[in-house]
């Protein structure tokens, strides 16, 4: 199979510059899901987020020219981070183009992990514009944060590590942003599951994907009234398509149904996760009746938390 | 050595009732700290906290007779949900003696485990003569939250996982409250170490162990306003024994420093741990010289906080 294939290369390719992350069980958990839940917990991941696999993919597979000509992304977000420590680890300069008003603390972690910052007026098109610039300047090569397919190959070893660990899984739980995530662990569980179904989670504040694949076509949040920020973004045609095809289904949750279950994860299980990895275990303790008694994977997204804001 | 099979003892005793616990580094941490930290974790221990070890040894070595009678202690704290649950486990009524004014989620959190709570005035006396009541009456035995020498044994399990996995440690750094911990890594690391050295860390606003060590005898806290919820107690004889000939030292710590490495650990690590577990990182990267380049094991002690009430 050809994915197989795609995505073992990957993980090799990826192997010596990500962790290996830990499957963490909880006993009190499943018993409230009348379940048994695996945590892969990519809050563990480098930079604390599974964006490291996917960056670090992509910039694996530039040639010896592109590397010499940097890359950039424009990112306020987990991908900037990923991107610019990826890029450090095999000494390739990052260009990461951040509207002016993004917060100083992720300005901070992206120059801490070796990237360069331009800023830019808070909107889309002067990002984008900003990014074309640095593109015909320097001649650096531009990386989506997740609408690339070698992105999405390199966040898929993330699917491959957790079902080569656990072979048995009937369905895995992936909280959906712009599709990165849930579109690498679809493919991986067409490689490595035993039909293992995938299954997204969203917030009602930000149900685009829900959206998008009732409408046969790619919609966009008006608003992104979330705690998830990592689930603001809407898809690309390549997260679309994938989803479109081997996401069984988008199930919808609430703000508060979010928060929930980051405490319970919190208080239960003692590790730090983002709201948008909470997303998933809200999934599953609302449709508690159509997981009832079955081995599912959950991809904890990312630990990356302002402790000063937390929804507690 | 004696010791050495006393404690092999213990830890096949308690096996099938508790965590063997993860090991995690950070190489952010331990570039910070110019050293290789070792943080063994009984934040994910049952129940939240290393006790579970101590209450299970305690616990296991009753008579028949004695378990059919029950056991007692009073605490508000972690011991009493250890406690609490060590004795569901083997089918032992366990009286926990509370204080009035304990906060409502510590009283739940003792009935979840199965723990009979009487309450009682929230003064020492009145708790000592609630425990003595119920040992009269229902012939319950009385088991000490650390100053009962299977209780460190129990606790010194523990270090016997980390020195199992790391018999190369220079020394082990752990948080002093009762005592129960430090003296029981202490016997561990004289019975599995290479040289390995313990070493306390306290606050400074509860430094009884530090000030007993210099007077030789046991002095207590008049005032215990620290934010190390479970360092407030002060030691017992035999723990004070233990610490007096086998602890090289105790480093203390402000309440600054104790928030700095508490927030640096759930930041870098993404794990949930008490304040009174980031006393031993805090010593660490306030005697920085001492450690530095050295291998370093850090007892995390617990990870039962409220999440209400943060200091960040």
């Amino acid at each position: 199979m050809k994915i197989k294939k795609d995505i073992n290369e990957s993980a090799i390719r990826i192997e010596r510059f990500i962790h290996k992350t830990p499957v963490l069980t909880s006993q009190a958990i499943n018993k409230m899901a009348d379940a048994e839940l695996f945590f892969k917990c990519e809050n563990f991941q480098k930079m604390g987020a599974f964006k490291m696999r996917g960056a670090t993919n992509a910039i694996l597979q530039l040639s010896d020219t592109q590397k010499q000509k940097g890359v950039v992304t424009h990112s306020s977000g987990n991908f900037a981070q990923a991107l610019s420590l990826a890029a450090k680890n095999v000494g390739v300069k990052a260009h990461i183009v951040m509207p002016s008003d993004a917060p100083q603390v992720k300005k901070d972690a992206v120059k801490g992990y070796g990237g360069e910052i331009t800023e830019c007026m808070p909107t889309l098109e002067a990002r984008e514009s900003t990014s074309k610039k640095i593109q015909e300047e320097k001649g650096a090569t531009f990386v989506h944060p997740f609408n690339d397919f070698n992105v999405v190959l390199g966040n898929a070893s993330a699917g491959k590590e957790l079902l080569d660990e656990h072979p048995e899984l009937d369905c895995i739980v992936v909280p959906v942003g712009g599709g990165g995530l849930v579109s690498g662990t679809a493919l991986s569980a067409i490689a490595f599951g035993n039909n293992c179904t995938v299954i997204g989670a969203e917030p009602f504040e930000v149900d685009d994907a829900f959206r998008s694949i009732e409408a046969g076509m790619i919609v966009h949040n008006s608003t992104t009234n979330t705690i998830a920020d990592g689930l603001k973004t809407s898809l690309g045609d390549i997260t679309f398509n994938i989803i479109k095809n081997h996401v069984q289904e988008i199930i919808r949750v609430t703000e508060e149904e979010i928060i929930e279950a980051m405490q319970l994860i919190w208080e239960r299980m003692k590790i730090i996760v983002e709201p948008s990895s909470a997303t998933a275990l809200a999934a599953i303790l609302k449709s508690k009746q159509q997981f009832s008694k079955k081995k599912i994977g959950i991809m904890i997204s990312g630990g990356n938390v302002d402790l000063k804001k937390l929804p507690f």
